[in-house]
């Protein structure tokens, strides 16, 4: 029986039966645009669930489209285990959204509550539907080693600043500087330069006036490297784009000359082989004198 | 009659008449002129209103001035309506403009108070009556597609956190937490790093210790994806300005390069001319031998 | 008498006495370094003389070197003066230089405390004495015609919102939103992100719940402007640099290409004298035949 | 006997005892692993040392591994001392090296329990033995000098103003601007724009209106300056990178045109030739002519 011959239904059914056509099926635009609604409609749905007054009113219902779209997600994941096997998970966004859904099939009773609200980590699968968001996330991903190293540096400067304020300071201010948690939080804090004067500094310099020591350097150091992250990231993205760039006019105006130099070895090639003739027909001449 | 027997105002009345003469008219730059300064005036006294002391003795006088000159905007605006017919309404500066002077049309009476001080954003025509700002704006408009994309990153960033926020905090944070709206206002403080931690932070500690890994990503999240956004801007500024320079560059190095071949071409070609009747020269000789 | 035949002093003096010396004089790096010396001095006194300490034991000293370094001041600048005559004022330095030592002239009795406190402005004298800072300050200056029209932009925002903000809040929140003046320093605050949520929005939401649609859009234009502004700045000088490198590249690809044309030149030239003298050769012969 | 023919640990021993042989073992990569192991076991120790918890339980053996550890550095370093003699104090690494163990060598008794705290800085040895690291920093300090002079340039601001402050608002905001230091660090951290207003500025302009004459100015050219410190380094750094990467693009061009020149110019050289050898030809015809 010929595709065209039957009911779009029957054929859906008839594709699916073999497994390319299931692979057509998942990678049918219309199929990942019901996902991408999905995905948006359960985002909705789950923020209107931290609203007591909706749930008191729309709370079964929410919990009923929930569950069907969980559904979906799961057996739209299945069937991509299913029709790709282990090479399903050679990609990581492939993965990443196994995990997501994964998640949330974990039981989300009594203390797991913090589970159930997890489940609002489902929209990230937007990333991966996204072509665009996916895009930018990897380039998000790729500027990662060259501040990989940086990133090392800062978390020195970070361990180096704890100890040292751990141990000078955690009797007298154990709220700033009790134990190394405490301290790595606090100078979190101070690198984002969030009250760090008004709030920390200031009421530590009325008992220990030196104070400032530990604090300048600190921030010169922490913001200075931060901001070194920053530049890296630019000037690695502004680098490869002018790369390619320079690469391009280079082609251009290698193909322009490429092309003007064609012209003048034409009439080179046809000197010479002028050349070449006369020269034999003067010999030949020189026989015949 | 000949434009230049008229009086200067009857040329000006008998231009009107004419639908050319009318956008001749409305096109003059004194005619610009005297709008701008009407808006700078206005802005002026639109300020001058906010001070009670100053409508105390000049009140009637702002007053009618501002009536005086929006009835010159209204005219104004129709004039151009009349002029252009449906093409006025093609540029998007003239929706803008039109816009803003029918905002102010509308009766700023009782619970209008607000409308009233909207009044000001009629200053807004600045931009589209002065051409370096609408250049600037334009700018800036057209650097929003470049970061489109990373703000729906952003969006998505935020109502993940203001879900989470709100499922696990609205309970015992209502004031930071207590809905949506209230978590996403806080996460916008977080994001300005305004106190995030000696207002909001710290204090949710004392209950709640490891609210720490609620913040922390947000904050590391929100501001590296800021951080692209500028990235981003920066690197496409650069980029396009960049293109256009190598661009110049590249036909300049052509330019120069085709001149120096030409050069070269006139000598091949000559020397290709030459080679040519010599070839016949000897030919006949040949013959004539 | 000749230059080598006086003693130092002498010849100081005797090369004082004429226009041209004078000027050789004030432009001699040891005169220079002197003035730059006490430019450094006098700024270390003037800090000094804030501490009370060290007034009531160094106090006479040290009004007496403030006043023995004003002296050698006015003298130089006399002395300038003197020698260029108008052309001193041409250069915008000068009149800077000028200007600062002049105000110290004013008598800094009674109520004029405030002139002597600006006494420490005589340091700004070292960017005209010291090359680079002048250089950094040049550029800086430079910097601004691409930040111009932008400046205006952000003012306009200032001003709209600060009639907006006057308008609306003045009765209710006097001590942000007063006057103009009161809601111009507010948005500086706002801008600047210091408390303006925890310090300002968050109180006046409690009264005005929807008062963020006043803060959050101009806490967005504010700082995309301004980020706008630095952009510019990073653009432009990158723009500046990249055009002069680009320039050099462009004439060293000439050159290059010069130099290699210039070779095949000569055999052009080389080759087309002969095939001339062949033609003239062979016609020659052809009359001979 | 031959190297081979020892036993491993013989070797070592042998290959110790010459000059070369210890260097041999001091740039050996298992040897740099152990030392890079050791700082990194010594910081997470240090760091353990902190808690009190931890210390009563473990504190004895972390001060024996400690003890352990810096009496291995100090054999590393004396080795190094001994093995490559003065040239060892020619590396400006190597002298931070020597420092850093050096400090720890001092006894931490009594009032020097800061000594003991600084023990933390061991951990910057990292930065030495790691090259990665070592680069970064390399390129940090690189980026010093063209941001020197805007040092400069941002000290001056702040020594004038602090100069200002000081002498005006000593008598009446002793907390802040007290003395010269007081005063410096609340420039400092009006800089970093931490509750310069709510905290420093509105308290203040209740007293002294016009105190925003003081604020506004510094924190515009504070930051302003800072911002340029920041434009700096970025145009610096991609300058130098595109500059390298032009002259690839330049390397590329020349020889892609030498090449095809090369062509052209056999092509010109082998027609010469031929021209010559006609016109001999023809010369010598003629003489037989």
């Amino acid at each position: 029986m010929a595709d065209q011959d039957r009911s779009p239904l029957g054929l859906v059914v008839y594709k699916l039966k073999t497994l390319d056509g299931l692979k057509e099926f998942l990678e049918h635009r219309y199929f990942q645009w019901t996902i991408l609604s999905l995905i948006i409609i359960n985002a909705i749905t789950i923020g209107m669930e931290t609203s007591p007054a909706i749930v008191s009113t729309l709370g079964d219902w929410l919990k009923h489209l929930d569950n069907f779209i969980l559904i979906i997600f799961t057996i739209e994941i299945s069937l991509k285990v299913f029709a790709y096997r282990h090479r399903f998970f050679l990609n990581a966004w492939n993965v990443f959204d196994f995990l997501i859904v994964a998640i949330a099939l974990v039981p989300a009773a009594g203390p797991l509550h913090i589970l159930r609200t997890l489940r609002i980590l489902r929209t990230a699968r937007l990333i991966k539907n996204v072509p665009k968001l996916r895009l930018i996330i990897e380039s998000l991903i790729k500027s990662i080693p060259s501040i990989g190293w940086i990133a090392v540096l800062l978390f020195m400067i970070f361990y180096i600043f704890a100890v040292i304020g751990t141990d000078l300071y955690m009797d007298r201010f154990p709220e700033y500087f009790g134990d190394m948690g405490k301290t790595m939080f606090t100078l979190f804090q101070i690198m984002t330069l969030e009250s760090w004067s008004s709030g920390i500094a200031r009421p530590m310099m009325q008992e220990i006036p030196y104070v400032y020591i530990f604090f300048i350097p600190f921030i010169l150091l922490a913001t200075y490297t931060t901001l070194n992250v920053f530049i890296a990231i630019v000037v690695n993205t502004m680098n490869e784009i002018n790369r390619a760039e320079m690469k391009d006019e280079e082609e251009r105006v290698k193909d322009f000359m490429h092309q003007e130099h064609q012209e003048m070895l034409q009439y080179l090639s046809s000197i010479h082989k002028k050349i070449n003739s006369m020269e034999k027909q003067l010999k030949e001449e020189d026989k015949k004198v």
